[in-house]
């Protein structure tokens, strides 16, 4: 599956030797990833990425909530057009792996490398752009959030971390200024087309024996926290028949979510990946459980189908073990459809590198749904073996990594030299 | 129900203000108290108590661990002689009430306050005792089985606080010489007997409408932690046919536990009050779950049958969910009978005041189980109202607590004068 000759082809083994050397960073000794936004396994993977830009002759600018772009040097009239961006995220989840954003990351880093290296003459900038917290630890798709539709300062101000930091402050441990962040927005004007390289983090291209997935959309996503309230009492003298323990009713909820999701439909799902007690002692019966719930699926309508199960199932679970439950709900986030120029853009790319590839849509959500909302906008995927991601086990084969960024190559020289 | 004529009794408006004013340390905006051994509070909590036995002319030592002995001015000759201890704890459970531990310390202070100002002629010394982390922050009963069993450099290293913090560190930033805490044991020699003045922290005596409770014993205890292993996978493209979901394992569990329980016994009672969930993040399937379990029962069979229980349910879950389980259980605490002829001098103190009494165990943990190995150990308990206790609604009625401190008086004074 190597180029052919005379087309334009990324480094592979720099863009292998990349991933190698930054999957090292944070990586703890069973070999999950813990690179959580701002942390200082995160500043280190910023330093590292910083240093390989410097070696490369890419200038770096960094916008307010710390947004990286990443620009091979330009003739001095198409610098200032609308330009083309692709990129992703290095942020990680807790325990994660070593290609979910980092990916998309460094193969569009190869792709500016290989412009600058053979010096291309475009009809725009193409950049590389490293987004902010994509995995949430502040706030969803936090980085890219902020060029969509920006946060205040109060809003800023509320945000705290999965370890129970304030934002604010860690944010100006690391030398932030919360004025400059909540000012951080972008000029549409200014951004003429994204794409983004990602891992598929599910099975379906492994499951179809195909190299490229041609992304048509990323599903809707509703999420929140159902909290059941019951009474704190001393564990050994309350007999069991006196207690309202809230966390007996969380876990009912905990076992109903699959068949909620089911009823909804096939491709639904509902997950709870945090469960809250308090007081959290071992000899009190839990006062309060709050359950963190994350529910997708491609059509808005059955999202919305999604949270009403859970809100039904929920209050008969607290009237069923003589509880309160308080629910909360975030807005959610509707489907987005992705540009379909694009799309046939990246299908011709696969196709013309000989690459089998199809169509899917995303289950997960990503900084290109933000994107979308500015300019044209496409992804790419590549496979995942046995679907796995989050997870120390993520990986992704070498060819596939290689043909993924070829084509990513492709895409941006094609948005990049269209007039 | 005050003291007749000529009875010595303690000073009730005394006691009362002191339980209010060490009340209003560690406490909440939502009236709960957070004094969890060697933080902030619990440190000024202790500060508090030790003006107050300055106050009273009262000697105040401290063993290596932080356990707190608090003595009288007694004759030369007897000062040296096995003495009466009474007393209990003052750090709490997170969110906790102003009574569980704190009335015991503070009863028995007054007691020794009254002894020393009566200057009481005594056959051995009566002393107030304040026990280190009874709530188990660190260690279940932490400062009384380092009194009866002790603990080595290598156990006390291990230990980690709620909050996940080294207790080695904790304890050295608190002034502590880890050396010293390892050497602490109690010389049993130098011990008489021990009382101590509890809440009953559930609901029977205010049921049988009585004032003071003589304990028979303390039930047996077991304690463990169930882990539910599974799978991580992204919460949004891994369909949910496909998960092999931890947390779903440990909510079977936790809907279970009350069933197990009742076919054991009435009396049986399990909690779970801690779940620790990895990877903990939102859009991330849980790849593990913690269920940590505490179950009790005045038979030590019951309590092994039990464990035998949640064996069973856990696997049968696991095998359900296609999970593994792993069990790490205590050693189970056996149940302690507390000393019949202390129980007859309680029981006999109370008829003399003309109060209301009854025999019954306590479904709770105290300090009193590690004395009664040492020496001949009696407990009090007085009503809770409403049964509650370990949340700020914990409560007893004013004439209740002083009752119960003299009944305490009573009693030290009988044992101390006893030749």
């Amino acid at each position: 599956m190597s180029a052919r000759p005379g087309r334009l082809a990324v480094n592979g083994p720099r863009l292998i030797a990349d991933l190698q050397a930054l999957g090292r960073i944070g990586r703890g000794p069973g070999g999950g990833i813990d690179r959580t936004s701002f942390s200082a396994a995160d500043g280190e993977a910023r330093a590292w990425l910083l240093a390989r830009c410097a070696e490369a002759g890419l200038t770096v600018t960094a916008d307010g909530i710390g947004n990286l772009i990443v620009s091979p040097v330009f003739a001095e009239n198409i610098e200032a057009l609308p330009a083309v961006w692709s990129g992703s995220h290095i942020d990680t989840v807790p325990n994660g792996g070593a290609f979910d954003g980092t990916l998309g990351v460094l193969a569009a880093l190869e792709c500016v490398r290989r412009i600058q290296e053979e010096n291309l003459e475009l009809a725009r900038p193409v950049r590389l752009v490293v987004y902010t917290d994509e995995e949430g630890n502040y706030a969803h798709l936090f980085g890219s959030s902020a060029l969509a539709r920006g946060f205040s300062r109060a809003e800023l101000e509320a945000l705290t971390g999965r370890d129970g930091d304030r934002f604010a402050e860690t944010f100006a441990a690391a030398g932030g200024d919360l004025d400059a962040a909540a000012a951080t927005r972008l000029d549409p004007s200014t951004l003429h087309s994204t794409v983004e390289l990602h891992i598929e983090q599910g099975p379906l291209l492994e499951e179809r024996e195909h190299q490229i997935g041609v992304v048509t959309g990323i599903v809707a996503l509703g999420g929140g926290v159902v909290s059941f309230v019951g009474r704190a009492d001393h564990a050994g003298t309350t007999p069991m028949t006196r207690r309202q323990n809230a966390l007996t009713g969380a876990g009912a909820l905990l076992v109903a979510l699959p068949e909620l999701a089911a009823a909804v439909s096939d491709q639904a799902v509902i997950t709870s990946g945090i469960v809250a007690v308090e007081p959290g002692s071992a000899n009190v019966v839990p006062a309060v459980a709050r359950v963190t719930v994350d529910f997708r699926e491609a059509r808005a309508d059955r999202v919305a189908a999604l949270e009403a199960a859970i809100v039904l199932e929920s209050r008969a679970i607290a009237a069923r073990y003589d509880l309160e439950v308080v629910m909360d709900f975030e807005i959610t986030i509707p489907p987005t459809g992705l540009d379909t120029d694009i799309q046939s853009i990246i299908a011709e790319a696969a196709a013309a590198r000989g690459l089998t590839f199809s169509s899917l849509p995303s289950g997960a959500g990503h900084d290109s749904q933000n994107m979308a909302r500015l300019a044209p906008t496409g992804m790419i995927f590549v496979p995942s073996i046995g679907g796995r991601s989050h997870c120390p086990e993520e990986n992704t084969a070498w060819p596939d990594v290689e043909n993924g960024a070829n084509v990513l190559l492709d895409t941006l020289l094609r948005l990049g030299r269209a007039v």
